[in-house]
């Protein structure tokens, strides 16, 4: 059982705005791409090629913004399980930029993702159980792991 | 004094995803289209090219996600000012999809955009008192305009 | 018949990078949002709810880039459309800075567009030939229309 | 001497479309960011802290598409220098599909960068030769390397 993965992302040029900084809307392109990789780490998609079967769309997501993130650092997300429902998964994202000391976090967000199915591609998604290959793989993560760094 | 602002965008075909719906970072796109909007309703900019003015970047971001969005639907985009700091402003945004009857509430996010000014152009950002001549044209919005569609 | 659309846009700041002015991938997606804005003015959609009929992915995109788009800045993007084959479209776009006098072109691109349909969503792409209901609306834009502003 | 860097990306959910591809705009985002890297490589930066210091600004850019990514797929960016200029510098940009075997070329693109210097950080940017520093670092790829793969 699953509770948490890492991935490691450098900030490109395309995603700084005139503020000099990382577009704050890259964040939350960012908890997506962590989220896709956890599925991955798991051997599962977050969107299989077959349709029928289910899919995650957000039904929340925030972010709190502490540091910027500027062109060419590197900030690894660290996806933590924060809640396992019947039908959504809900998650902590905490983002820490790696090429500076001391490592510390710059931003931490969450998202509530919903399984749905769709009765025809690109058709009405509806609210589903979590499928048990899925739901058996994926486990909440222990508290300690939520903790704030002391800054 | 002024408490709110709307703003109508249509939906590009490069805002959609794979699972035919506009991407979920668009909406705090969207929500940062109206609030730079709203400062230009009052005559000013939300990033003045002189840079030794003030700056707003955000300290966090929220969206709940109620019904999807699609290429070419129209969305409107209620920006309504929920507080007003003495270093910062809290909007409430509306998301509205106008193209279908009943007008029905597809989403709702909020802001905190901190108040900073900078010692030189990209350099480090401090948190700084709005300025009275922005302060001086903002109010927060009656209690009313926050009020959730039924549906 | 048809063969030229405007559409106009504010520049973003989501738009922007860190080198003050709009990223030069924006250009590329104003194209787009002009031809499927052209398409709209047919009574089209360049993208049709129903898969079974065709689409109309790149098979070719330029830009020359001849002065910066900045925050703010009024863009209008006009679409020409220069050649009509049996299974494409290929067309124009000519970029103008609206917000400053005179009127200067700041880019132009050209779009190669292919027909295509698919056997199922998603599915495997086949170039075809346009429909008759689609191609009777278009034709090829008059060769003045294309000269470069002298400047 | 350098003429060629490879980068490979794996595609994001938030860089599909509704037509189940990566968003076309997004092999411009990827030209870039070869591009950043291949500075890198050299000890250098695009777009370097200090403002006073040169940077790059697109003139140019294409693309040719000849077979769609999808999301996860993995593409290799190959940045080859084509020319360089006293002021400029011309890149190629071969797209190959690694997940798939044979791997494939699924696009070609090509940037024309200008070597600039500003006034002020976000002032009027001006053409000038490339420094010495990174002028000697870099050389034109041999003609070979930009065969087409038969296919």
């Amino acid at each position: 059982m699953a509770y948490e993965f890492k991935v490691t992302r450098q900030i490109d040029f395309a995603e700084t705005d005139m503020a000099g900084i990382m577009h704050f809307s890259n964040f939350f392109r960012f908890m997506e791409a962590a989220e896709t990789a956890f599925f991955r780490s798991l051997g599962q998609s977050i969107y299989p090629k077959d349709f029928r079967t289910v899919g995650w769309p957000r039904v929340h997501a925030d972010c709190d913004f502490k540091r910027p993130l500027r062109f060419e650092d590197l900030v690894e997300i660290h996806l933590l399980v924060r809640a396992k429902g019947e039908k959504s998964l809900t998650y902590t994202f905490i983002f820490r930029k790696l090429n500076e000391a001391p490592i510390r976090e710059v931003a931490r967000g969450s998202v509530v993702a919903a399984c749905v199915s769709r009765d025809k591609p690109g058709g009405k998604m509806t609210a589903v159980a979590i499928p048990p290959e899925i739901a058996s793989l994926i486990e909440v993560a222990p508290e300690h792991l939520f903790a704030t760094d002391s800054d």
